[in-house]
Formats: structure tokens, C-alpha cells, sequence
């Protein structure tokens, strides 16, 4: 080994003037070339292609340790090479007894907890024989009304040592107290229940639209469930704070972070303001990731979260290492999927789960590569674990605690992210913290420009998504997939639902659902989560028991916002985005007015990222856009959209009720003698259910991956036929 | 921010506290449990759970800079973020047109680069209708008999722009010769020629086995190709030293490191002595690793591969940087892949290509899931391609240089894994060099060692393999396969030399030929290289230069040596182990001798880490073993089988031959009247083809993933019924 002093990063000039030499022959200003190679992050963070030592002269956090303060290289000190993360893959399958067998299959195999995904239905807080969620009842989950079905769905299935994760934040009274009776009719005692319930109301009235109730009711169901449970189920979180929809909404991973985060102080707040010391919970809080396909930042943001975490419940005086301590569950991004060509979709979930277990989560979902067309498949969920098992024991990735601690640009990208983040942190206390940022739709429309601007990049071709817009096949294959019979659901459900009513105390539920219903008017009187459990144990079902609060409570109405301009400004000098514009102009001159398309969201599905950005992009282009609410009945969008006299309605689906509602509009929009007006449908709709759709009488269907330009395009030819100029 | 001062790795004492409250338990010395929470590598490195700043302290290349000296941080100043890597597929499709049109829809679809697998028949330097290869001609690759099917590979594919890579190495000087003739009729020079021919004879003889002609006569080939290509091919890297085979036959990583740049010490030593400076060559040196699923490993030999080269070549006095800068392709690992549930295939493929992402490669081939049950299909190939498209478009991981820089972890685990190939290059040295070793057979032996010892450790268990043996399927789902017609393939070689036979210039031929073996037999005669596109150009065929330089060189016939014990000492306290040795006792009892089984690798299939480790696993069960030569033809292995008076053949098959030679081994022991003897097969052989391969008469058959255990079981139960005891 030869002694020479070798080049380092004490002198960089030598590197630039080596890396000058890659800059392209035609290159003008090499010295402005080399400048502008960078990456400029969605959040604005530039990432620089060289990191040395030198980089690390700043950091707050160099060189600590796992297991330690601040807790940036993990919360235990021996993380995966001791105990790995825990493998969850959410999943729910219609029925109760489909969702019960899958777990048990899922726990033979590879899982190490079941993680309940329910329908929207439930979610809503509607039992399954409510008439307004005939479309909804057993898609993209289990339809639960009772403790009954709650019984089935965990059957031989031990409570008390398996963990369970529900995302369920509308309906979380009735479910929680349903999940706590099913383990108590198992011999199980609360104080031994082991799992997470989502509990996030917050991220829904800025992302996910699956709330019931008003804020302020809503945070006082979160106070009293921490109270409930700090007191009787010390090992159960009482939280997940969720930054996943948020990120699938479109958010940066700063804007993830920040309002994720922002979101646990409120928590925090309400749970001090409803009594307890911030000790007493704070060690049940727990959080919610998305990782996309953004590696590098992915990583850094999950080490920048409990970096800030801890300064946080620092600030919030909290005593005790537990409460400072971030501890997480990490799902891959459902947004990076596609329609096409979905075994791609193996490789990106391979990747980002790579990026959760180098961020140091304590539990996983890896998505199914058929999630962006239908519900998860057998063959594909055992693929989606296997991601997970292969990373845990073929790859001794898990041997090493928080491996990419010390790499110059690791380092240096969690500072960053944790710095931008704390920023808009800091934006969001100055307008009176998260839940005034979210009253005000500041915090929606922030998450809400992301997406569009991320669409148009994608739309545009900078932003490359490999099978869709660029190398995409001629023709897709068909994918196997898990067809629902969403009516046969409802049909059993129905009937489960019958028999219940028929054999219970009915006059002992009601004395229940009155006094739950009095202590939603009068705090004083006690607990709502303690209320609800002894209605569900006589038997109280879901829509019951939401109905009692929903009496004092009210049911939240979202206003409506829209964002303009982000899109079409990334667009607009594209000559087909051109194009279009005239042809809306020509169709101004010939009818007086614009062409007017009303986008509706039909059932209980709340997923409204695709229909906002798709809203803000047409009326960017020109045409006259109204946005329905959320929740609509086919009738109601049908009524609505002839009361606004428009050529077109555009129906999004992300929740598998097309081939139910789509055929009711028709039929709604006949029934009123307006079959004039034009319907379309976007959304996760399966190749396999095009002709369905088009038979219904769809004029057209945009599946995922879906230029808006080119639905743009075909929307106002189907518009110019329907309505041609006199 | 607080300003505390936080734990740091001054105080590890902390750590180790709060590390030994992850202890079971049931442990009665947690202590020492701690001691044991490591990771000690095939190679015996020792990867601990906590990498902390104090590991840097002993760092030789500490803060170095990529594209400078040692290079360890990369080649280039600005790598990736300049210029990704590039996607190169390696593949043949058995006939010249169908490679083409592999290649050109490759090229359209995302490939930068051609990679040619050529057929066994021209690796081992026979034309297709040389009867010793009937059953190898289109298999595994491309069939090449001369420079009119070298044309036709390349057609409408401009060889002055796209880089071409060759898996070359015995018949390397017609095939080098034939490209070259290819180019020069399409009008491109020799000076513009860019891409690179394998050339790398020396793992030959240790690992891949095809070789034509001995050692010292090889060494002159790849000397003469240096001076060649140094002299008229600039661009072109005239040896691709290849670890990739070397990992494949089983070498860990530092096996695989040392005994490539030891190969590569010899051929610098060999360019040196046919007269050049080394730096008028060693620029044109390129390497090729392999990365299987030991994600950290991977990426450290890799970057250590870098400082070693450098010492190496510092050694040796280069003085141009670009001589001591080590450039390499990488190719996922084919020993990783599974027939079992095959998609899991792109998952370990996905990972294994990040891994020689951030070890730097230049180059890289991805694998397709169905290569571990036969060629790839279109889709296969798609996804394999995909994979690389997406890292680079999709993830964002090129836009940082040497991301892993500064890791507490990664630049410790390089420099042990430097220090530790370091110790096995300088045993080889002191053996004599590579050369020395290789004769020996000591090489050799390590490699097939660590082979043996690995699939003893996933046969018990104790290595994972998900699929094969845990979570195993109770039934697999037959994959969609590439069927190759052999036999059509060879009529159409067959003829196409017939036509050139018939309208070449026969004489100005025969004038060639003899002018290149004059050249074999008198060095000062002239250059092997330039004496062979003399040939090619006026149509002589692969198999006439073969034979004109193998009238003076001979062809090669290797020594068998198998390794003992190492299988056995793993698996030898099994008690089902032990009920088949007690099974062979009682057959030895009965019959006065052993089970004896011939291992046979039949037509030019060299890959023969598979039967070795099955010789040395069924000898260490109490089997009576005998390893046949390489490249029999059925009847020369029945021949011998019969002199040694076996009970049974177990026949390997990897590169798809099973199908001709099955039938033809069974006929040629009833010929000989032998038919007792029973066949046994085992390899790459697919669901699809178990059904002919039984009616051809073999008795079983045993795939990837087959435990060693049971396939002995299963031979020694039919030997028991072909040869009850009397």
C-alpha cells in the first residue's frame, strides 16, 4: 500500500474540475452545466451528485446511537438485528369469514399480524342494509356491523398474542368496542390486547374523507379513546397518526412529515387537554408512513420523523425516553403502482420496502403488483410477503442496526428533510396548528397542488413512470383477478343483521344507545369508548351506535375547493394542450358557453386525489368544471348535475362500485328525462369490467396511468357528439 | 433544540446496557448472548449488529473522491448522475435471426447494449454438424458456425455506434475474428469498434469448463488478442476477467474477489510478456461480478475491488490512471433464482441489481425469473429489463455518487473485505500464481468447497431460501416457457454451412487455415488474431480455425478431483440422514458392495458445480461414486458406466439438452445391453419436459431446490428395485 496523500474532500476543486470533463460535447458553459447537475426535490431540497465528509460538519444529530436520544438511528438499540419488523399485510375481503381465512393463511406463511382493512360502508359508520350504500358494501374491505361479524372475522385467531392493526378512524368507536367484546368472548382481557387502531381523524378531513362527525366532536372520540385505553390496554396504541394518505394524496415527503407530525402535536394537545399527563399516553402514540418510489428521500425522511419527534414531545415536557421515542408502521406507496405492465410493480414495491426497513420501521405492507386493478389476488399477496420475508432472511439486510448511518449523503438528507420539514411545521403553529390549517383548507390545498403538479410532470413526460409513459406496451395482458359479488355481501350481511336484531335485548340496546347518546351531549357523564363497548356487548350494531352519536354529533359536510393553475402551467406550451384549448374555444363560439363536466365521487369512497387533480387540469384547459360532494347517491349526482345543466358527468371509482353505481346514474340521470348528459368513468377500473361499463352506457373509461390530456381530448368529442352545434 | 450532549460512540458501555435488554428470556448470560448477535459471512468475515464513527478510524482510504485514486468511491468523478450505468442484456435465441430480433426490440424498448450468449457447440469450437454436438446446437444460446450467421446476429444493428459484448472465451478467436469481418461489411472500422469479448480463459479451467485447448496455448491466445486489439481496436476491452462464473460455482465473495484479480495479475503478467507496456493494454482490462442476494457484501467487494486493483496495478508500475482503474459489468446471481415460485425471482433480482448499483458498475445484466426452468421469455426479459429502467428513471438513486460514502458500515465491511481477499491473493501468489493454482487443482477446490458447504446449509435448513425450503407452495403454477426445437436449428445450421462450403473459395481457404496453424506451431510467424480474420473473411468456419490451431495446441481434457467431507460434517447429525446411511449399509450387506452411481455431464454442457456437489454429498451418504468426464456423448457414458459396473447414472442437465441425450443415454445402454443400469436426472429442467424425460426411460427427476437428501433416497429405492438383494 503506497503512502501518497490521496485526493480528499479538504480540496473539491479537483473533483469539479474531473467531473467538468463529463459534461456533454455541445455544452457551452461547462462551470453552468456542472452547476445544474442536481436534483431539485418536489419539496425543494437539492441533492447534489457529490456528498464527502465535509458535509457533515452541521449535523444535530452525528454520530449518536440506536436505542438513544434523538433517536435518529432507530428507537431500540438493536433493531432488526435481534427482532426484525413485523410483517402486517392489510387486507380484507368482503365477507367476514373470506377476511378470517386469509389472515390465518397470511399467519402460516410468513405474517406476523393481521392488519383489517374494512369496507367503506363501515368506514361510514353505515350498517350494511342502509339504502345509501348499496354500491359500497364489502369493496376494497370487510363489512362489519356487528360484534358478531367482529367474532367470525377474528375466529381462532388469539388476541392476546397476535397483534392487530384496524384502520378504521370514522366508525372507530363501534369497531374498537367491537374488537375489545370479540377478544373478551375469547377469554382475552383487555389489559393483554395487543395492536393499533388507526384513530386519525385529522389526516381524513384533509385527505381521506372516511369521517363521520365535525372536527371537534371528532377530537374529543381521539381524547376519550387515549383516556380509555392509557387507563385499560396499556399495550395497545391508541393512535396511528397517519402521513400514508397524505402522501398517496400526492404530498412531498417533507409535507408528509410535516403535517403528519403536526397532526401528533394536536393529539398530544388533546390528550393534556382532556386530563392526563403527556406521559401517561404519549408512549401509545403511534405513526404511519407511505414509502414511495423516492429512495434516497424515503429513508431520510423516516429518520428525520423521530429526529423531530423527539424534539417535539421534548418540548411537550415529556418525561419519560418511551414518549419521545417514534415508533412506526410503513406501508409501500399504493400511488407508484400502475395498470401496465404490473409485474413492474414487484420491482418498485421491492424497492420501497427496502427504503422502510433502511428507515427503521417497526412494521411493513408491502403492496400486491395488482393493486392499482383490483383487490390483491392469492398468488399476488404471497409475492407481496415474500418481498418481506426475502428481505428478512435471505438478504441479512436485517443484521446491521440503521446501516446508512454515517454515509455523507444519508446524513446530510435527513438534516435536510428534517429542516424543511420542521419549516412548514413551524407555517402550520403560526395559523393555530393543524386543525385550524385543515378548517381553513390551506393544508388540503397545499397536498392538493403536489398531486396536480406531480400529474402534469408525469403527463408531460419529465416525470418518467416506466410502462406508462414511456416504454409502454402495445397491449396489456390480462392480470387474474379477485372479482367481489358485492351484492351477494350485502345479501348475507342483511340477513346476519336480521337474526341479530331479532334475538338481542332490544330494550336493553336502546337503554344503551340512549346513555352513549347522553354522554355525547354531556361530557361529564363519562366515556364514550366505555359507553360504546356496553352497547356493542348487548349486540349494538355499527350503525347504531353511530347513529346515537350522529344524534347530538351531526354529520360533517366538506366544502369544496379546487386549486388552479398549477397544472397548466407545466403544460401549456405542449401544442396539443394547444389544440385542445381551441377546440373548447370553437365549442364556446358554436353553444355560448364552455363545455361544463360536473366530477362526481358516487358512495362512500373518499378517495379524491385522481378527481381533484383531474378537476384542476380540465379547468385549466378551459372547460367549465363543477365539483360535486363527497357521498353522493347516483340519484343525488344525477338530480345535481341537471340542476347545473351540464354536458358531462365525470364519475371517479377508486373503491371497486363501478359496475353498481355507474348503471344507477344512467338510469338516474334517464328516470329524470336528461339521458342527454354524457357519463364517464375514471379510476381503478379492471380491464375485465370495460365492457360492463360501456354497457351500462359509459361513454368512456380512463384507467390508471391515463394522460389527462388525452381523456381531455376524448371527453369533448363524446361531448361535441351528444351536443352538436345547431 | 436542545443542547444536551447525546450518547455518542465514545461510550459504547451505554449501548451494550441497553442492547442486552433485547436478551431472551430464557438466557442465563446475556453477555455472552450479546457477543453471539453477529453475522459471520461465508468468508468468515464477522458483520457486527452496531457500526458506530469509531470503525472509520482504521480506514485506508478514508474521504477519497470518485474518479479519483484509490477509486474505491468509483471510476468517474460524476457516475451515474452524469450517466447511468449501462443496461446491457446478455442473450441468444439458438438461431442468429430470432437473437436479432431479440435485440433490436431490446434496443427499442430500453437496452443500451447487445450481449451475445453464444451456443455450446461454438464455445467448445464445433460446427453444428459435428456429431459430437447433436444435442447442444442452439442450446443456451446462439449457434455461430461463421461470419455469414455473425451477420445476420448483427443485421441493421450499426456496430460503429452500439456497444456489443461477447461471452467468449474457448472458440474467442473465430468469433472475435467473425464480428470483426461482420463490421468490416457493414462499412465500420476496426478503430470504431466498441464493446467487449470475454476472453477470460483461466476461470475456464476452473469453474466453467469451456475450454478447447491447454492452459499455456490459451494464455497465448489471450496474449495475442491484446496485442491485436491494443494495436487496431482502441475502444474495444479485450478481456472481460470474470468473477461472475466463479460466484456461480459457489465462491463467496471473497473467494470470487481474490481469485479474479488474481486471474487478472496473470493476464497482465501474460500481456507484459508478449512484449507491451502494461499501460498500452491494462486500460482495455474490464471485469465482471456477480451480485447475489448478500446485499452489504456485494456492494463492499465490490468498491474493494477497486482499491485492490489499484494496489495491484500500482504494483506493477502502470502509470496512466485509467490502467489502475477498475471498470466492470455485474450480472444478478442465476445461483440465486428459484424454479419454485419463480416471481419471487424478481424480487431477489431487484435487489441483487441495486446491490451493483451502489458497488458502481458500469455494466449491468439483470436476470429473468423463469432462468432457473429455461430460457427467458419475452416477458421474462421485459421484467429483467424493467427492473434496470426503473432504478434509473423511477427512484432517483443515480442522481448521488457512491451514496453508501462515509456509512459507518459499508466503508468497514469494504476495507475487511479488501483485507481478507488481499490474504487469499497472496496465498495464490505464493503458490506460483493463478496459473500454478489452477493446474493443481487447489483452486478448484475452494470454490467447490464453499459449494458444497452452502447447499449443505440450505439443504438442513439453516440457510433460508423462501420458496424452496420454507413457506414452500404445496402445488407451483406452471410458467409460460421458451421452447427451443433443436433439431430444427441444426438442419438450418447445417445447410447454411453447406451453401458457404459450396461457394467459397475452397482453396484461398485451406491456403488460411494452414497459414494459422503454421502461426500456432511458430509464434514469430505472426498474430493468432490477424492470422484468423484472414480465415473468417474468406469463409472458413468456426470449427475449421478450431481444428486448424487444435492439429498444434490439442484439446484439453481436465482431471476430475472431488472434495469430501464438507457436505456431510453439516447435515451428518440429521437423523434422516443417518436412516439413509443405515439404508446404504443394509444394501452393502446384501450385495457385497455399495450403491454405485456414475456422474455424468453429457454433450458440452460445462456447469458443473451441480453434480460435483451431489458426487460429494451422495460419497459422504456411503455412495460409491464415480464423476465422469466432461463432454461425453451418450454412448461414450453408457460405455463407462458399463466398465465400472454401476447400479446407476445421474445425469446433469443445465443448458437444456435433456430432452436429445436422455433418450440417446438410455438407448445406448440397451445397445450395449445394459438396460438395468437405471438413469437418473437432475438440473434445469422444466414441469413441462418431466413427462418425455420419464417416457425416455429415466426413473426420476430432480429439479432446482431438490435437498440433496431426498433425491439419494429416491435413487437408492430404485436401485433397490432394479437390483433386489438375491
Amino acid at each position: 500500500m503506497s503512502n501518497e496523500k490521496l485526493p480528499d474532500s479538504s480540496n473539491l476543486d479537483q473533483w469539479k474540475q474531473a467531473a467538468l470533463k463529463s459534461a456533454p460535447k455541445t455544452s457551452t458553459d461547462p462551470a453552468k452545466w456542472l452547476e445544474g447537475v442536481k436534483w431539485v426535490t418536489p419539496e425543494g431540497l437539492e441533492v447534489k451528485p457529490l456528498y464527502t465528509k465535509k458535509d457533515l460538519e452541521n449535523l444535530e444529530f452525528s454520530d449518536t446511537l440506536p436505542g438513544f436520544p434523538p433517536y435518529v438511528r432507530g428507537p431500540q438499540a438493536t433493531m432488526y438485528a435481534v427482532r426484525p419488523w413485523t410483517i402486517r399485510q392489510y387486507a380484507g375481503f368482503s365477507t367476514a369469514e373470506a377476511s378470517n381465512a386469509f389472515y390465518r393463511k397470511v399467519l402460516s406463511t410468513g405474517g406476523q399480524g393481521v392488519s383489517v382493512a374494512f369496507d367503506l360502508a363501515t368506514h361510514r359508520g353505515y350498517d350494511s342494509d342502509n339504502p345509501r350504500v348499496v354500491g359500497d358494501v364489502g369493496k376494497a374491505g370487510v363489512a362489519i356491523d356487528s360484534v358478531e361479524d367482529m367474532k367470525i372475522l377474528f375466529n381462532e385467531i388469539p388476541l392476546g398474542k397476535i397483534s392487530v392493526s384496524m384502520t378504521m378512524n370514522g366508525a372507530v368507536l363501534p369497531i374498537l368496542a367491537g374488537y375489545i367484546i370479540a377478544a373478551e368472548e375469547q377469554g382475552v382481557e383487555q389489559k393483554d390486547l395487543n395492536g393499533t387502531i388507526q384513530n386519525d381523524i385529522l389526516k381524513e378531513f384533509m385527505v381521506r374523507n372516511t369521517y363521520i362527525y365535525p372536527p371537534a366532536p371528532s377530537m374529543r372520540i381521539v381524547g376519550d379513546i387515549f383516556r380509555y385505553t392509557a387507563k385499560n390496554m396499556p399495550r395497545f396504541n391508541s393512535i396511528s397518526i397517519s402521513g400514508y394518505h397524505i402522501s398517496e394524496a400526492g404530498a412531498s415527503q417533507a409535507l408528509e412529515l410535516a403535517f403528519t407530525l403536526a397532526d401528533g402535536i394536536e393529539y398530544v394537545k388533546t390528550g393534556i387537554a382532556s386530563g392526563m399527563d403527556v406521559d401517561d399516553f404519549a408512549g401509545r402514540l403511534s405513526f404511519f408512513w407511505a414509502t414511495g418510489i423516492n429512495f434516497y428521500l424515503e429513508i431520510a425522511k423516516m429518520r428525520a420523523a423521530r429526529l423531530l419527534w423527539h424534539r417535539i414531545m421534548t418540548n411537550f415536557g415529556a418525561k419519560k425516553e418511551k414518549s419521545k421515542m417514534l415508533r412506526t408502521h410503513t406501508q409501500t406507496s399504493g400511488w407508484s403502482l400502475t395498470e401496465q405492465d404490473p409485474y413492474n410493480n414487484v420491482i418498485r414495491t421491492t424497492i420501497e420496502a427496502l427504503s422502510a426497513v433502511f428507515g427503521g420501521t417497526q412494521s411493513l405492507h408491502t403492496n400486491s403488483f395488482d393493486e392499482a386493478i383490483a383487490l390483491p389476488s392469492d398468488t399476488s399477496s404471497r409475492i407481496a410477503r415474500n418481498t418481506q420475508v426475502i428481505i428478512q432472511e435471505e438478504t441479512h439486510i436485517c443484521s446491521v442496526v440503521d446501516p446508512w448511518a454515517g454515509s455523507y449523503l444519508m446524513e446530510t438528507l435527513t438534516q435536510q428533510m428534517g429542516d424543511k420539514a420542521w419549516s412548514i411545521i413551524e407555517e402550520v403553529q403560526s395559523m393555530g396548528g393543524m386543525v385550524k390549517a385543515i378548517e381553513s383548507g390551506w393544508a388540503k390545498m397545499q397536498v392538493e397542488s403536489c398531486a396536480a403538479e406531480t400529474q402534469a410532470l408525469i403527463d408531460s413526460g419529465k416525470k418518467v413512470i416506466v410502462g406508462v409513459n414511456k416504454y409502454r406496451l402495445p397491449k396489456e395482458d390480462l392480470v387474474d383477478i379477485l372479482e367481489v359479488d358485492n351484492n351477494a355481501v350485502r345479501i348475507s350481511q342483511v340477513a346476519r343483521l336480521e337474526k341479530i336484531r331479532a334475538t338481542r335485548d332490544a330494550k336493553a340496546v336502546q337503554e344503551a344507545l340512549d346513555a352513549l347518546t347522553a354522554v355525547a351531549e354531556d361530557p361529564s357523564k363519562g366515556n364514550l369508548l366505555d359507553m360504546t363497548i356496553k352497547a356493542v356487548r348487548l349486540r349494538a350494531s355499527v350503525g347504531e351506535v353511530s347513529d346515537a352519536l350522529e344524534k347530538v354529533f351531526g354529520r360533517y359536510r366538506a366544502t369544496n375547493q379546487t386549486i388552479s393553475g398549477v397544472y397548466g402551467a407545466i403544460v401549456e406550451t405542449q401544442e396539443s394542450w394547444k389544440a385542445i384549448q381551441a377546440d373548447i374555444k370553437k365549442f364556446e363560439e358554436a353553444h355560448g358557453r364552455r363545455p361544463r363536466l360536473m366530477v362526481a365521487k358516487l358512495g362512500q369512497d373518499g378517495h379524491d386525489r385522481g378527481s381533484k387533480v383531474v378537476a384542476t387540469a380540465l379547468a385549466d384547459l378551459g372547460f367549465d368544471i363543477d365539483v360535486g360532494p363527497m357521498f353522493q347517491t347516483p340519484e343525488e349526482a344525477a338530480r345535481l348535475a341537471i340542476e347545473n345543466d351540464v354536458h358531462a358527468i365525470g364519475c371517479s371509482s377508486l373503491a371497486a362500485g363501478h359496475k353498481t353505481l355507474v348503471p344507477q346514474l344512467v338510469e338516474a340521470l334517464k328516470q329524470q328525462g336528461s339521458d342527454d348528459i354524457i357519463v364517464v368513468v375514471g379510476g381503478v377500473i379492471p380491464p375485465q369490467d370495460y365492457e360492463a361499463v360501456f354497457a351500462a352506457g359509459a361513454k368512456a373509461v380512463f384507467g390508471p396511468g391515463t394522460r389527462i390530456e388525452d381523456a381531455a381530448k376524448k371527453v369533448l368529442e363524446e361531448i361535441n357528439k351528444a351536443f352538436p352545434a345547431k
